[in-house]
């Protein structure tokens, strides 16, 4: 019989993260805004509760450190992030982070201190909703964050420089949070799975074998904007029409070829009005698969299609690739300290890929990462109806726990989980 | 040899006008806003020096009165509208204006009074840019004014009312500003014809025959938005790719039957991030026809298909008719009158339908209606490109000037324009 107690409290606190938003009928914490604030706040009282040092850092991750048994000692940072997309579920990044805070909960409250640091890392922005960007805050742990990403305006023309000061952060400092290798144990994060796979299985947790890598590029149509009544049909040229062909292109492509997943997800009309022929249609798209060749052919595949639509409707094509990151592997030893676990509860420890980027492929380029996903509801994310259940919390806390325990003893013995 | 200096002002008035912008680098002037004030005010002047009296009635429409030769005669109407699609170009609506007042300023230079008097409307709103509606300044002249529309908000939440109110006008007094159609003689408006047929026949101006009507739809798709690396492409319910789909098929519809032009002309994508499955896609439908039963049959046909799309994608679909306007024939009797004005001057007379809405629809309900189109290069309009000849402008001012003369003689005679 599973302990819900702590897997209770730690939904109840995504419930009450759940309700900080910017906007008053869905949620939305974007990063570095109010919301974002009062989530960390929320966060940071809990952490010094379970008796963790806290500080926020030069670009607003929050992070609490637990203390190891002795000094010099390294560190494992485990954690997710706190910032969200627009009209958002509860659990995706804060479940993660408030899993994190749940084990050291368990520490603290057995006045335990393990061989090693641990630090729960709430990251300040992994959807980057607000600048169009990824892994902010990862990037600043892992020391490849580009300062040329300060300059970037929000929709209200806020630069982002200017809105980490506003946070309380400070740009100039950002290169001094970056984290030493030698210092760091490894990172592991806790996620709802954001996929069907758990569920078809039966399985409340599985371990992260490798993070697809993804493309993402930004495109615009240009046609020829026109009066609806008077140009004819095959006079136009219609940007609109022409990304509506593109986008059922980039749809069966990725039906056609297994394990590719493909998707417009923005898209704005110029000049917009019903009675003008639109003259420019920009959209993104966002490619992932698990192998860097298919990704890429995919998308050489797909710019070939929009130049064809493009010169085949007298419409101009504008491509401008914005995002590439390569598959990354999780460790291997940490993967299999995470099924030894799984399995010591009696479950079944499946191996799978993340369809979804995450910090851990920035946080890959400083040290070892390892990822367990948790069966979220049909699969359903970045959308409100995101739903766990308690058990599967549960099960995923005391799969952690365990998983720390085989980590004191690998760590006694000095293995490398690269 | 024809004389071009009355056209080149007009050209020269038509660039002064175009300068008057809501925006720094493009021609967009909306319903009650400050650039109508200026553009209300520059015409208002020109009135003025024309030898007329001005005012701006309930809504902002502004009229020049140049009286009749004796009191309790007829008013001849001409005029067109100020305002414009966003990104517009110069001459969709003050052509027709400028050209009025140049006609009555030909008549003042002579010191020439007609057996009726004329009144040059500049309409207040004919795009319906800012609240999504037609006609708004005629309906007031005609009385087909729906005062529920007071309450519309535009996209800064500003009701109509309320704009009106800041504008001088007087919602309250609407109802006030209908004409008595025994009071009027007719409309005649020139416009550009903002299609490609004049140009094609290589004549300068043409005679239009009828206004096709026109139906305009409000739909959307609703489907589920998702995380775009999680869920398989067999398991999504993407409502951009169904509108896409939707897109396509109005413009193969429209590209199949003959006569027939469908346009999307607006599309928003919800949530709208480069990462996540579109849940919600939302745009226009508009759709004419010279023929009201082809264009009834298309509506139809393109809802079925929109259910079908929707059936077959596990996506809702919400279809909301917003306009419908059979189509309308001009004054056989004044479309003679100006045939006959155009052969005087040599040229052929072509009869032409319109494919644009104009004024002259809601105007027909009033009193007999008139339009001379004027050739424009490459058919473009509402877009910055909208180009007209001086020759062109030159031979529609003498056209209209003989119009009226013929107009004075049927006056005279008592003919009946309907």
């Amino acid at each position: 019989m599973i302990e819900l107690a702590d897997a209770q409290s730690i939904l109840e606190r995504c419930d009450a993260l759940g309700a900080i938003s910017e906007e008053p009928d869905r949620l939305t914490r974007r990063f570095a805004t109010p919301a974002m604030r009062a989530a960390n706040a929320a966060v940071a009282g809990w952490m010094r509760d379970a008796g963790m040092t806290v500080r926020q850092d030069s670009i607003g991750n929050l992070i609490g450190r637990y203390e190891a048994r002795e000094a010099g000692a390294k560190t494992l940072l485990l954690g997710s992030h706190l910032d969200t997309v627009r009209d958002a579920g509860k659990y995706d990044g804060p479940l993660g982070v408030l899993v994190a805070l749940a084990l050291v909960e368990r520490l603290h409250a057995r006045d335990v201190r393990l061989p090693f640091a641990l630090e729960v890392v709430a990251f300040a922005d992994e959807e980057g909703l607000r600048y169009h960007t990824s892994y902010l805050g990862s990037q600043v742990l892992a020391g490849t964050f580009d300062p040329r990403d300060l300059s970037r305006r929000d929709e209200d023309g806020i630069a982002m420089g200017e809105a980490i000061r506003a946070f309380g952060g400070d740009p100039a400092a950002i290169d001094r949070d970056k984290r030493d290798p030698d210092t760091v144990l490894a990172y592991c994060e806790v996620h709802i799975e954001q996929g069907p796979v758990l569920e078809r299985r039966e399985l409340p947790v599985g371990v992260v074998s490798v993070i697809m890598g993804q493309s993402r590029c930004d495109i615009a149509f240009a046609g020829q904007a026109g009066h609806a009544g008077t140009v004819p049909m095959d006079l136009r040229h219609d940007a609109l029409c022409a990304a509506a062909e593109f986008a059922l292109a980039v749809e069966g492509l990725a039906r056609r070829e297994a394990g590719l997943v493909a998707t417009v997800g923005r898209l704005a009309v110029e000049p917009g009005a019903s009675n003008v022929i639109p003259g420019r249609a920009a959209f993104s798209l966002d490619v992932r698969h698990l192998d860097d060749v298919a990704r890429d052919t995919a998308c050489r595949d797909l710019h070939n299609t929009a130049e064809g639509i493009g010169a085949r409707r007298g419409v101009s094509v504008e491509w401008r690739p914005v995002q590439e990151s390569a598959t990354v592997g999780c460790s291997p030893a940490l993967g299999a300290a995470l099924s030894r676990a799984i399995e010591a509860l009696g479950y079944a420890a499946l191996s799978l890929p993340s369809g979804a980027g995450h910090d851990a492929v920035v946080m890959s380029t400083l040290t070892p990462v390892a990822m367990l996903f948790v069966r979220c509801k049909g699969g359903v994310s970045h959308n409100p109806a995101e739903a766990v259940a308690v058990e599967d919390v549960a099960v995923a806390l005391d799969v952690m726990d365990t998983f720390l325990a085989n980590l004191v003893d690998s760590y006694n013995l000095a293995v490398d989980f690269r």
